[in-house]
């Protein structure tokens, strides 16, 4: 069989959660808790499927919980989506992106992603036939850089992906950053996919500058998030996207043929759930305690610290204390020191390789004690 | 914004739902139960979920649904395939065909359907940039047309859909008509896509010849099925593929960048739910006897039926009581008489209309004696 996709290989958090399982490691890893979501979440779900809500849904999501979204989204962001028309619910974030990017990139169409990123926008680009455009963020600060997105732009460019809170590198873009986006898109008819499935995770005060406070730019975007990351529930695989009626009538169309719907008794367990706001208000505390521990600990080691302004992720430089590469040193330090980790390098096409990588911290405070006493050795 | 895609429409099972909940009728348009699944496997799910298996599963899928499936094909149709390298759990059947679409399908490249056909099939092959080839069953009769099928055959020719027992027909394909594809495919490197979310929806004590009963077929296979239809839980969205290593390999790389995974505490819950076969062997009977009585009513109607060897589906032929266009008819049927139907038309491109009309007769008895007090004004 002669592959389609060459290029493709298996995704980096398979590949490092596999080893971590084999070797017995601290799964510092893939992004996701290691403790419970809330009993008051799964009993709303229990409590659906005795209901009997086990049948197809709404194709574009069971109305309230799209309501719950939109009032959601209005009461932190100020923007009012119609939960008809721009509101779908959505087999997870990933999902979302790549059915957004199959619905409005056409053959050879430019398609720009900042890196590192993500590891699915790259491959969805290339399935839609769109030609990828990657243009770094600043090396080490990792801020977007808009001479050169500015100097990326094109006739052909079709759409922009941008992440805030930013995976991997924890940055958080600022207002001032998201009114430079704005303007700069302003002359242009390029869409924005933003990925803000870390929304409720920004520290030490600062704003989540959403693109939906932004009407220059929302009027353009597909907003993604996912309940998943939210509510410690990964493994639910839901998420939704907000975009203005026009966009999410082209997103239905590719999304009813690719997963048609979204698992009903998840969407009204949410839906319930989400009466209160308080489980996503109180994140940023909850994360940021879990940051402070960790970081305290990373500190004495010989690992370099970076900021670390939202999400969930920790990233330290490792260039002064090792000469191996991201990869390398990810693999020793799952297998001989028996924590896992995520290189940098693997988020980007051409394996950059700046020494840095990525720890996740939603963990149970007692894992992230293991991990760093293992850490210690550094 | 100018679509991408002006001639995709809203899937014709979501516009009759939301016309039947308009107008209060009984839904016999789109394919679900309006009954309970086995309360054991809603306690099996929420077991899951309160033993915390709440976050990403492998992205294959958790290994005791992969083995329950393998064990099940293996017992049911007597080829083994490798839970590890050949089971990919999906989001829903639906999901599982457009990767696998997108896994193998080039542009240019040209993909058979058989009409009528699940209307996921053609818009899939397009997003892949594939040339749909559409080959018409017979008419009326809904058999594959072995001298029509060969004769699409080209050098180009990519994959065939196939799809045993027949939404929207109910036909269910004989060993024979397997072994003519078999014969027909042998000397091509085409690959199949089989659709058998009714496998275990056969009637009259018929077998249903899974293409893993024929190795000339199984080697180029793509087999892909719900447990959505199986367990009465449509709305849970999640389904399988069953393919040789090397497509599986294909299928993954698509499926890691378009869902990443599936619904865990889900996953759990069916594996613990299938150590049980009887669920879906009784299936038969259990359908057989609402076919029955709902064949029983229709047949003291003006509506010709249509043989039902398989699925939830019944057609009838109105072209004898009614000149209306077979949407027309299902229009009206739902608005002045109270019963949603689909018409068969609308599972074929260009739209052919033989006066054929399906009824879904996944409903409780109740439910089926409703709806044929209504039709008997026909
Ligand atoms: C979908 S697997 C990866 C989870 C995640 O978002 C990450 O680790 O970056
Ligand atoms: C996914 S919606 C349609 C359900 C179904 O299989 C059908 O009605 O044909």
């Amino acid at each position: 069989l002669e592959t389609k996709f060459p290029s493709i290989g298996t995704t980096i958090f398979t590949v490092m959660s596999a080893l971590a399982a084999e070797k017995g490691a601290v799964n510092l890893g893939q992004g996701f808790p290691d403790f419970d979501c809330d009993p008051k979440l799964v009993e709303a779900v229990a409590e659906a499927m005795r209901k009997g809500l086990n049948q197809y849904p709404p194709m574009t999501g069971v109305p309230v919980l799209r309501e719950a979204v939109a009032n959601k989204v209005e009461a932190l962001y100020g923007r009012k989506y119609d939960p008809a028309a721009e509101i779908t619910i959505t087999a997870g974030a990933t999902q979302a992106i790549i059915t957004a990017i199959l619905s409005i990139v056409r053959a050879g169409d430019e398609v720009i992603v900042l890196e590192p990123c993500y590891d699915s926008y790259v491959p969805n680009i290339e399935l839609a036939g769109g030609k990828v455009v990657r243009v770094p963020l600043t090396p080490r600060t990792f801020r977007p850089d808009f001479a050169r997105i500015a100097a990326a732009l094109t006739p052909r460019t079709r759409a922009i992906v941008v992440n805030t809170p930013h995976n991997p590198s924890a940055t958080v873009w600022t207002r001032e950053e998201m009114l430079q986006l704005q303007d700069l898109l302003a002359p242009t008819g390029v869409f924005v996919i933003s990925d803000e499935v870390y929304e409720h995770m920004v520290f030490d005060g600062q704003l989540h500058q959403s693109v939906a406070r932004f009407p220059g730019l929302a009027d353009r975007a597909f907003i993604v998030s996912s309940f998943g990351k939210t509510y410690h529930v990964t493994g639910w695989k839901i998420g939704y996207v907000a975009a203005p009626a026009a966009l999410t009538a082209e997103f239905r169309k590719v999304h009813q043929f690719n997963v048609f719907t979204v698992n009903t008794p998840m969407q009204h367990g949410l839906a319930t759930y989400m009466a209160d706001p308080q489980p996503y208000l109180q994140l940023p505390a909850f994360y940021q305690r879990k940051r402070d521990l960790f970081r305290e600990g990373l500190a004495r080691t010989r690992m370099a610290l970076l900021p670390c302004e939202g999400t969930y992720f920790q990233c330290v430089d490792i260039s002064g204390m090792s000469r191996m590469k991201e990869a390398e040193f990810c693999k020793w330090l799952t297998t001989e020191i028996g924590v896992a980790a995520i290189p940098q390098s693997a988020l980007t096409v051409d394996g950059d390789d700046q020494g840095i990588v990525r720890f996740c911290f939603a963990k149970k405070d007692e894992t992230l004690r293991t991990a760093l006493e293992r850490l210690a050795k550094l």
